[in-house]
């Protein structure tokens, strides 16, 4: 499959390192093509890897990962095109912390919205499901790095593109019993205010390597 | 142990039930002594159990704990007289909660600042330990509601204050291997806010018995 990974942080090299060890031909997107991470990237990364601008990555894959900086994604997504979005499923993978203010950084949205349903708003033609974004980029892609089991959440509208997102996290090592289906995408709120806990359990186990289990 | 319970409602009744069940003389503070519910509960409760105002109940707890709605917890405290909470432990399990937008509710305070916070700041001679308040109260008081190991999470300033209620909660039957300090009373925040996950958690199990457990 092609698959746009936007953003060219340590999430997006991550995520896209692992979907070309999967096999897929992925295109990094940026602002500009020929962006020095995404170029470096591509120089380790092999044949099935490539880079070019927001619009040129969303408009090669049949499935988008935004991986871009929470504050910046919208701006990165109209700048990828409603239109070579549209139809396609996007795995919002961002959380929008806000560090203008210093440490903590605070979430923007926060409360009453969230950034997977302003993506969605403003996508109304794509497809959004907000996952990964509750654990570090290691886990996302190698639940395994957290020993027994634990939970990957996931919420949209769509409940093929959940479908489609579900195979790709099996295909992560994510077990089929540990990703848990929250419903529409409003639930992107609770996932995203997850991160000011998250970041206090970063602080009190001195691992990124960790994940929260629900247990019954 | 003299304990205040600060709340009529369910929260407040079922911790209140289970301090009496341990051997704590427990007066439950609400607006006006005489309170219909308090009263109902101390009929219920047996001779270890009273009522009264919010300042008669915090008068006599050697241990205080805020069960009141979480966005009346602050005038319930200041009736409650900082001259009765100064120096005491003040176990605070509410959540501020806002329904008045409808469902689902959002906080307030969040992102910025928590009722933790808000109530440490207020009363700064007393020593406020934010726990409990990530859990339904039936699994608070029996955590053996939930199956396997689930993590109880605490926060605050004052670390004997911490060795306290970490000997309340096991108590209530939490092993000590599951109770998680998360520091400074700051993480309040992350805990209040983990709520509207919280919620959607509810909604995709089915039940209120649940918990998360971290996982390294």
């Amino acid at each position: 499959m092609n698959v746009a990974v936007l953003g060219t942080g340590v999430v997006g090299q991550t995520l896209a390192t692992k979907l070309v060890s999967l096999g897929h031909a992925v295109t990094m997107g940026s602002r500009q093509s020929g962006n020095e991470k995404a170029a470096a990237w591509v120089a380790s990364a092999g044949d099935l890897a490539s880079e070019g601008s927001f619009a040129d990555a969303a408009s090669s894959g049949a499935l988008v990962v935004n991986a871009t900086s929470g504050m910046a994604s919208l701006d990165a997504l109209v700048a990828a095109g409603a239109q070579n979005l549209a139809g396609k499923v996007l795995v919002d993978v961002a959380n929008p912390l806000d560090f203008s203010q210093g440490m903590p950084p605070t979430l923007n949205p926060c409360n009453t919205d969230s950034l997977g349903e302003r993506i969605q708003r403003a996508f109304p033609e794509t497809r959004v499901v907000k996952s990964l974004n509750t654990v570090n980029c290691n886990v996302m892609v190698n639940p395994a790095l957290v020993g027994g089991s634990h939970t990957m959440f996931m919420a949209g509208n769509d409940d093929t593109a959940k479908a489609d997102v579900r195979a790709l996290l099996e295909s992560f090592g994510w077990p089929a019993d540990d990703v848990m289906d929250l419903g529409d995408i409003t639930a992107a709120r609770g996932l995203e205010m997850y991160l000011p806990l998250w970041l206090r359990l970063w602080g009190a186990t001195g691992t990124g390597h960790f994940n929260v289990k629900v247990v019954l």
